[in-house]
């Protein structure tokens, strides 16, 4: 019997950190340490079973959507919902809290309204959002631009991962026609409100020395994949003013990207700026090898459209011109690009409000990372709790968060949901 | 039946063009494009099965050796033979010519000899070896390295591909014990001599408008491995000032190697001098993950070993300055290191008068790259002929040869061996 059958069975409220615990096992990476846990990969179909199992445990209603999003409900589906929830896939050799922190909050903040005697006035529902990293197919929060329509059904439906197989066949996995992807308006006009529990992303909260904080906004963020390509040849004997290297423009516009994106980076006067290439794969990949092209991925963030675009062109011109120095060529393609989102401010404040003590208030701290509330934004009033992260370090096995802020993290949600769901309008 | 059935069934001597037709499909890559035939993978294991049943056609009697070198004979096996070939393995995404041209030639000549009823003095036997690229274990020239004992058995034994298979596993896919690996003193006291022909990897022949050319000598030729190491992070919550991107190490360590590279470069002075980064893996690897390391594999070669060392001591000390300035840690490994090799002159001036006509002398060229007759230098006479590649392009789909040099070059080894197996001296 697990930690969580005992609870249940003993009417005593789940814990975050026994959640978390039961899972721990599963989808670990060896080679890079932490975890790498895939949409519709074997690790990421087991949080899935052990997911709804948990769930159906409390008595709450699974149903997996047409877009391969889990919703649990308690109360009868319909109008007016409450939504909590995050995701349960990782980026490769992720850490063990971005997106399971959230699930495990909502799964331990809706068994402590169950354990009160609480009766909602409107239905809560758990949501756990596919694909919501991007690793495996390459578009960040698929599983809710899908179900908003922000990405057509067509488009993904032909993303394919470095396998070569489709989001379509990998749906398969876990039963999901993908005749069925595309917008869910059905699904969206039940839906009031969603909040999202994170980790933190950043060391606000270690500066702020506060555990819990409400999230203000999310800067813009593009992904664009940048092919450099030279002329692949004999590492010994191609001489060195024969070569066209394309490791070499690679390089220097990995240096120009960086330059540039520091040069607008100024937090303080809330102008964000992030550029990152942390993924590029050479071609064939050879030790003894000129390389003939390095797929590069380049990730691109900023406070405002306005400024990621500034800074994107002159990220993209640096790199063309690093192209050419080396007799190269570049091919730009556009991932994905998703504007910034402010949360919804009523939503914001009364959060902040069930927050707030006698002697405190719960920081409000913006963000530099995705998730799907933000996708969900334009749809609904969405608002984010975060988590604090001693190690301030994210989308890796050195992400942390203590026992305790977990279980406050878990606390605050409850409270949030006490509060939304006891107010019928 | 085969082309190469037909012709041995015929009494005809086999065409080194219907030889490599019969092995164009086995191990195509359709990613990279070429071939991806690494030691002891399915398709090494085709060429393999193809070679041994085209040599027992012809009357060889083949055996595989003790480190997976295959040998087919002619004749008694014992002192003073003459052995010719090379190998059957790829780079990732090689070309077609880069070794199997070596051994299909050895086939056409060998197969020439009988047709013409020639009655060689001494045994010649053709020999494949293994591993020569070094494109799953790292280490190239491993089957000639572990049979002369440059590389001890017991370092090959644990070399891992990347999937985490030994050395010592991998062999078992072709029956080669582990225990055997090593030293054989008993097959390397059979040999008087080595004659290598390999498609040429750079535009030698070209410039020269000749067919085939006498090999010099070898540049000097290293690996090594280089790690570098920073903190794995969120791409949009991790300020641009906070970052130790290894990424960013790695890229300056990339321009400051391909600058300090050209400087040494220059070979109308016969200083060879080229230094090559052609595969690195940034881990995790995601679009949105600042990396934690950058695993990168560093490609030295040089005229001679003082100028090889100069050069790499200036490209480390290069990498060293640009991990720091970045804040990220390096961690250097030595994977290999081959002293330049002259070829033996004697055996180099008997083939340039055997190949010379009243009218032409075959040229004599050097080469950037490493070949298992590079390693054999050491203990026997060993020579090597070169067949025109007009692409100038190795190591790559775009690598060439044209029929008509491609059979100029096995008319020329045929003479070779008639030259060197007539003398039993």
């Amino acid at each position: 019997m697990t930690a969580s059958e005992r609870m249940i069975g003993e009417q005593r409220p789940l814990d975050v950190i026994d959640l978390l615990r039961e899972i721990e096992d599963i989808g670990r990476d060896t080679v890079r340490g932490g975890y790498s846990r895939h949409v519709y990969t074997e690790a990421e179909l087991a949080l899935r079973a052990w997911f709804r199992g948990i769930a159906e445990q409390l008595g709450l209603e699974v149903e997996t959507d047409r877009n391969g999003n889990i919703w649990a409900h308690w109360g009868t589906r319909g109008p007016n919902t409450i939504a909590v929830g995050s995701h349960l896939d990782s980026v490769p050799g992720g850490g063990a809290y971005d997106g399971p922190l959230g699930v495990t909050s909502a799964l331990a903040a809706v068994s402590q309204l169950m354990i009160e005697g609480f009766a909602p006035s409107r239905p809560i529902t758990i949501a756990v959002f596919a694909e919501e990293e991007g690793s495996r197919f390459g578009v960040a929060c698929l599983g809710s631009k899908l179900m908003t329509g922000v990405l057509p059904a067509s488009a993904a439906a032909h993303l394919a991962d470095p396998a070569g197989i489709t989001y379509a066949e990998a749906c398969l996995a876990d039963g999901i026609a993908p005749s069925g992807l595309g917008r869910d308006d059905a699904r969206l006009a039940t839906l009031a409100a969603f909040v999202e529990l994170h980790v933190e992303q950043g060391r606000g909260l270690v500066d702020l020395d506060a555990p819990v904080a409400v999230a203000s906004s999310i800067l813009a963020h593009g992904r664009w994949k940048l092919v450099f390509s030279g002329e692949g040849n004999h590492a010994g004997a191609t001489r060195m003013l024969d070569r066209r290297d394309p490791v070499a423009a690679m390089s220097a516009a990995v240096l120009a990207t960086q330059r540039i994106a520091t040069q607008h980076d100024h937090p303080a006067d809330g102008n964000d700026a992030r550029a990152t290439i942390g993924r590029l794969v050479p071609v064939p990949g050879g030790t003894n090898v000129i390389a003939s092209r390095v797929d590069t991925w380049l990730d691109v963030r900023g406070s405002t459209d306005e400024s990621t675009k500034a800074l994107l062109d002159e990220v993209l011109a640096a790199c063309r011109q690093a192209a050419a120095e080396q007799n190269c060529e570049l091919d730009v393609v556009e991932e994905s690009y998703i504007s910034p989102v402010a949360f919804d401010v009523a939503l914001r404040e009364r959060l902040v409000t069930t927050l707030s003590t006698a002697h405190t208030t719960p920081p409000v701290l913006s963000t530099g990372a995705g998730h799907d509330a933000g996708i969900l934004a334009d749809e609904l009033p969405t608002a984010m709790l975060f988590t604090r992260n001693p190690s301030g370090v994210s989308h890796s096995p050195f992400e942390t968060a203590t026992d305790d802020d977990c279980r406050a993290g878990a606390a605050a949600l409850a409270e949030v949901l006490r509060d939304l769901a006891a107010d019928p309008s």
